[in-house]
Formats: C-alpha cells, sequence, structure tokens
C-alpha cells in the first residue's frame, strides 16, 4: 500500500502542476499542451522530483496518449482521410525520408558507427501526432483539410518509422531478416485495412449496434474496450498503441450515438491527457545537458530534426498551396514521446550510449515545444489562402453539422 | 513497449469480461458487480491467465475504487452524514469488535500464535464499503438513511482498522508502541475533521470557488486533483486511500456545479470501476483451495466473520429498527480488497504464512459476492418498515431535489 500511496502522490503533483502550467500558458495566451510539459519538467527529476518515471506514470502516460488519439480518431471521418490519402502519402514518405538522410549525415560527420547512425535517423524520422493533434483540436482546426493530411500522414509515418526500427534492430542484433521486414509491412497494412474498412462498414451498416439494448446502453463502454484491444494489438504486432486506438476511434466515431460518445470519452480524455504531456516534461535531464558541448550537439541535432521533417513534409503537401503546406510542414516536426521511445529502445539494446540518448530526448523535447506556440497563425493563414478543392474536400470548413469540441471546454 | 502492450492487453481482456459478466448478471436479475467479480476469477491467474496481478493492474483497480468513493461522496452531505453520527458509531465500534474477538477466538482455538491471531483478527474486521455502496447507488439507495450509516460506519471502521493494524504490525515487529498509536489516532482524527469542518465550509461560503472562471472552467479537474491528493494523503498517514477519496468527493460535492461535475466524473469512474471489482476475483487461488481441510477452515472463518459482522453491526443499528438494522448489518459484511490488503500485509511482514493468506482471501470474495444479491429485497424491506425519524432525517427518501443516478446509467 506504501508504493500504491506514492504513486498516487506522485500523480497529484503532476496533475496539480500541468493545471497549473495550462492556465498560466493560457493566460499568456499560449498553448496550454506547453504549460503542461513545462510543468512535467519542474516537478519531475530535473528540478524537484516530486514525480518519477516508473511503470505506473508511464501506463498513465500511455493511456493519456491512447485516449487523445481515440479521441481524435472519433472526430475523424474515414472517407474525409481518404479524400487526402495521396497527400498523406507524399507528406508521410518525405517526412520520414529526408530527417532519416539527415540523421545519417550528422552521425556520419560525427563518425559514429552504423548502428549508431541508423538509431540516430530512426528517432529524427519520428511525427509524435499527440502533440500537434491536440492543439488542432484546441483550435477547431482537426478536421480541417491540413488537419486530416497531418493526421493520414502521422498514420503513414508510424508504419514507415516500424520498418526502420525493425531494420535498425536487426542490425544491432547482427542480422537483418528482409523477410522479417516484408512479413511486418504486410501485417500493419492489413491491420490497419482490415479493421478501417470493415470496422466501419459493419457499423455504417448497423450504426445502432454498439447502442443496442441488448448489448449496452450508450456506445462508451464498448468503445474503451475496443480502444483497449485495438491499442493493445497495435503495439503487439510493432505499431504504436496510439495507432491502434486511432483507428478504433475511427470505426466508433461511425456509431449512431457518437455525440453521446463524444460527451462521455471527454472527461476521462481530459483527465488523463495532463499525464501524457507532463511524462515528456518529466523526460529532461538537465544536469545531463550542462555543458556546452553537448548543448552544441543539441542545437545541432534539433537544426537538423526540424529542417529536415519541416522541408520533407513542405514538399510533400506543396501541391495545397504554401500556406496549407507550411501548416502541415510545421505540425509534423513535434518527436514528443515517440522519439524518446526509439532513442530509448537504442539505449536497452546498447545500440547508442546514455550521453546520446540524453541529446536526443533534449531534441525531441525541444521539437515539440517548438510547435504550438506558431500552430495558430499558421491556421489562420492556411484558412485565409486555401481555396475549395473538389477532389480533397473542403480545406479549412468542417463538413458536417458536428462542431469540434476544443479539449479546453473540459479542462 | 512491449511490456505496455502487456499490459493494455490485460486491461482489455479484464474490462471486456467485465462487461460480460456485467451484462449476464444484469439478464439474471443480480448484481452487475457480482458478475464483474466472477469475470475477474474467469480472466485471471485462477483460470485463464489472461489478467494478472502486478503494478499497474493494481494502480487500476485502485483508482477505480478511489473514483468510486469519490462519487460516492460528491453524492453525499455533511449535514446527512453528521446525523447519522450516533449511530454510525455504534454501527462502526460494535462491527469492529465483535469480528475482531471472533477473529481471535478462532485463532486460539486453531492454536494459532499471537501474532497470528491479531492478523487473522485485524482481517476479520475490514469493512469493503465500495462493495456495497456500489450496488447501493445502483439501488438509488445511497442517501437512505441506512446507506449514509452504512458509510459513516465504514468511514470510523477504517479508522478503528487501522489502529488495529498499527496494533498488529507493532506486535509482529516486537515491539508495540502506545504514544505511537495514541499519535496515529489524533492525526487521524485530525486529518477527517480538519478536511470535512474546512473543506465544506470553504466551499459553502464561496460555492464557485472550483468553478470561478480565473481558476477553471468547471469543478472537473480541479475535483480530480483534489481526489489524487487527499487519496495520497490519507494512505500517507495510513489511512485506506478511499477514505480520502470519500472526503475529497464530500468537499468538492459542495461546489455550486455539483451537478456539472456528476455528469463529467460518472463515465471516468464507469470506465475504472470495472478494473476494481475484477481485481478482486483475480485474487481467488483455485488451486490453493482444492482440498477439503482448506475448504472447511475457508467455511468456517467466513461464518465467523459473516455472524460476526453482521450481529456487531445489527446491534449498533438496532434503534432504527429491524428492518434497517438488518439491512446495514449485512450491508457491513463485504470485507472486499480491505480483508486481502491486511491478510496480504500480514504476509509480507511474515506474520501469517501463504496457507492463512488464501484463506483470508477466499473469505473476503465469499463476503464480497454473497452480500449483493440479498441487498435489493433488504433495501425494499427497510424502505418500507422505516416511520421519519427527527433525529436521523428521512429514512429511505431523498432529501433534495437531486435524483441518485444509479451506475448503471453510465455502465
Amino acid at each position: 500500500m506504501d508504493h500504491i500511496a506514492d504513486v498516487l502522490r506522485q500523480l497529484f503533483f503532476l496533475l496539480l502542476a500541468a493545471k497549473i502550467g495550462d492556465e498560466i500558458f493560457k493566460r499568456l495566451r499560449q498553448p496550454p499542451v506547453v504549460g503542461e510539459i513545462l510543468a512535467g519538467v519542474v516537478v519531475g527529476p530535473a528540478v524537484l522530483g516530486w514525480y518519477e518515471i516508473n511503470a505506473e506514470t508511464m501506463l498513465f502516460a500511455e493511456i493519456g496518449v491512447v485516449l487523445l488519439l481515440f479521441q481524435v480518431g472519433v472526430e475523424t471521418r474515414l472517407n474525409e482521410l481518404v479524400r487526402v490519402g495521396p497527400t498523406a502519402l507524399a507528406v508521410g514518405a518525405l517526412g520520414v525520408a529526408l530527417p532519416f538522410g539527415g540523421g545519417f549525415l550528422l552521425a556520419g560527420i560525427l563518425g559514429s558507427p552504423l548502428v549508431v547512425a541508423v538509431f540516430l535517423a530512426a528517432a529524427l524520422t519520428a511525427t509524435s501526432v499527440g502533440i500537434t493533434s491536440g492543439v488542432l483540436r484546441d483550435l477547431g482546426a482537426l478536421r480541417t483539410r491540413a488537419g486530416r493530411v497531418i493526421l493520414g500522414a502521422a498514420v503513414i509515418d508510424d508504419v514507415l518509422a516500424m520498418l526502420i526500427l525493425a531494420f535498425a534492430s536487426g542490425l544491432a542484433a547482427g542480422s537483418v531478416s528482409l523477410g522479417g521486414i516484408a512479413t511486418l509491412v504486410v501485417v500493419a497494412v492489413l491491420f490497419i485495412g482490415v479493421i478501417l474498412i470493415g470496422g466501419t462498414r459493419i457499423l455504417r451498416r448497423r450504426r445502432s449496434l454498439l447502442t443496442d439494448p441488448e448489448f449496452a446502453e450508450t456506445p462508451f463502454l464498448p468503445g474503451m474496450i475496443i480502444m483497449l484491444g485495438l491499442a493493445a494489438l497495435a503495439s503487439q504486432i510493432g505499431l504504436a498503441a496510439i495507432i491502434g486506438a486511432f483507428l478504433a476511434g475511427m470505426v466508433v466515431g461511425e456509431s449512431s450515438e457518437r455525440h453521446a460518445l463524444e460527451s462521455e470519452v471527454a472527461p476521462v480524455a481530459a483527465f488523463f491527457t495532463p499525464f501524457f504531456f507532463g511524462f515528456i516534461g518529466a523526460q529532461v535531464d538537465l544536469a545531463g545537458l550542462a555543458n556546452l558541448e553537448t548543448l552544441a550537439l543539441v542545437a545541432g541535432v534539433t537544426v537538423i530534426a526540424v529542417g529536415t521533417k519541416f522541408i520533407g513534409a513542405f514538399i510533400g503537401a506543396i501541391r495545397l498551396g504554401r500556406a496549407e503546406a507550411t501548416l502541415i510542414g510545421w505540425g509534423m516536426v513535434p518527436r514528443g514521446e515517440v522519439g524518446i521511445v526509439v532513442a530509448g529502445l537504442g539505449l536497452q539494446i546498447g545500440a547508442i550510449e546514455g550521453h546520446l540518448y540524453t541529446v536526443v530526448v533534449a531534441m525531441a523535447i525541444l521539437t515539440t515545444l517548438i510547435v504550438p506556440p506558431l500552430l495558430p497563425l499558421l491556421v489562420r493563414r492556411a484558412e485565409g489562402a486555401a481555396a475549395p478543392d473538389g477532389d480533397e474536400g473542403p480545406s479549412a470548413g468542417i463538413e458536417d453539422d458536428d462542431g469540434v469540441i476544443g479539449r479546453d471546454v473540459m479542462a
């Protein structure tokens, strides 16, 4: 019981600090998410040490981002996502290729061995869709064309990142199995395709399935069950849990009771997401960064991470016009928890050492902190510049009668 | 990430099974809670092994019961609880004294050493208010006089149980400090008194405090913060975390936005409480029970546990009439997680051995399973028999305009 008391106390300090950071940043007219991440830095091991990284706080952070992506999925319609498919594919592919190349080149300049180069490059390719989609939700811009391109690209990004990680892990273990990697591709594509097409078709044909009185009163608990199941299944096959949660949200969002579902998911997500944002901040290791050489390396890696991701995604989205391409490019920049997880995996299997890990984590958090403040401006510019486009759907408007409810309503 | 995937899968299986158990028991017109506990037996280590007891699943169970008691607290008014104070004190005290005596006697008959006797007796004194209050919520009977007596007695019970545990632990360690135990009493009474009287006074004078636009939009996140904080503080000083959560709920329930709060807490609690009920079931060790001698011991311990608790609480509540005293006596019977925690502590510090632990866990689960099916009948009888009583407030009616919303509405 003493351990449970410790965990409850840590969760209390993190939630309290995140709420305070959130409120301060709202008053400064800055994205609350940044306030929550910085709150995690303050209460985490780097400063006060009132919150630590352990199995339980990690689980709360993971459930937080799983719920966030489930919520984003519920508000996303499959046909809207499919309509931006080609652009999302280009953004995802170029947004992985350029950072990978950049990371590889940088490692070459630093004289790192091949395995280190591949892991560094892999950490640079990751995109943390949680951060951007959280801010876009707050701005009510999740269902704009640019918002949908970012979501679609993030899914593609994650599939590619999984393949790169499989390659990197194979390299570190001394044997890369091309057959194994091909199997991964097939499994991942099947997983996504079967869930989306099968799940949404079943629910569209029988929209009341999840709310049938024989089965449940509201789609809330069935939705939570599907969310946990697909999140677990996604991580089991090597994808991120949040991809499974996002797909689950899209499927359940086809239910006829979507509005009831949204209002029940909202408080659960509002309770949990601060644990995710705070957890990211708590990863900062200020002591490990306290020398000029390290800071210079962090600056270099961050510049490469921001530049390559932005340029890659920008080129992928250029056919939508400069304003939307800029928003999409910038929205793909945060590495968040995904970059940290990749670096952590590299550390765990001995492919990279502690110093480089600290650098990559600092880069992941910096890319995450710089993105939100600029997003409101870029969203407004994209809304002003975009012309309606038959192929890709309305650019800035929301398609049906559902208002997109910002996270703030619940916060 | 693999470990997180395992945990997500285990939580998925438990939630799915609990939902199925819940639905089956609703159709059988039996309390859904029993279905959720039995679902935990099935997916837990005893049968399928798809769910295991680990740090993360324990945390989810704990947050589940913390949220349940917070929710119960929000729906409980301090003045209503104070009005039943003397009866609750009698029920709590006698409901601890008789089981303690019974456990001690039984241990004497079995020839157990003093330390074992004290731990067995301590495990018999515990009351799991989570089970009864969950069922009473479902029946809309939480705010009846009997419901309030059970809640008040459970708080008193927990203070006494804490003292007995402190005594038992001191005995096991070879030194009982009466000064230390006196300090515990003072700290516990101060904790409860200061929070209830201070907290509710502050909120009554400024009912809008938690919803002030300068502070927060709705009292939901502030409520969750206070809940985690008081739960952590309560376990830190040796009380159960759920007592802190219950007090937090009562304080926050004084907010002017109580209805908005209730509708936001409901989905969070509906998501989490199945993890608590399922967790209790998952503690069952069928293999350890598979011989006649053990089964006989379980039967004996269970009969003593049920009999002593029922008679003690019944005598304490007899001035309310036989029908209500029967309901209160029966409602105090479940040992649930509290009995398991006490036995686990005894096991951990070496005061009792594995075999007796298995027996106590089986007793705790049996007392928990037998109570809910009879409660609807006893509630109806108490409602029929009770006459209004000025001192104790209305017996069965609900006092103000707030309907008590059953957990089922959300499930």
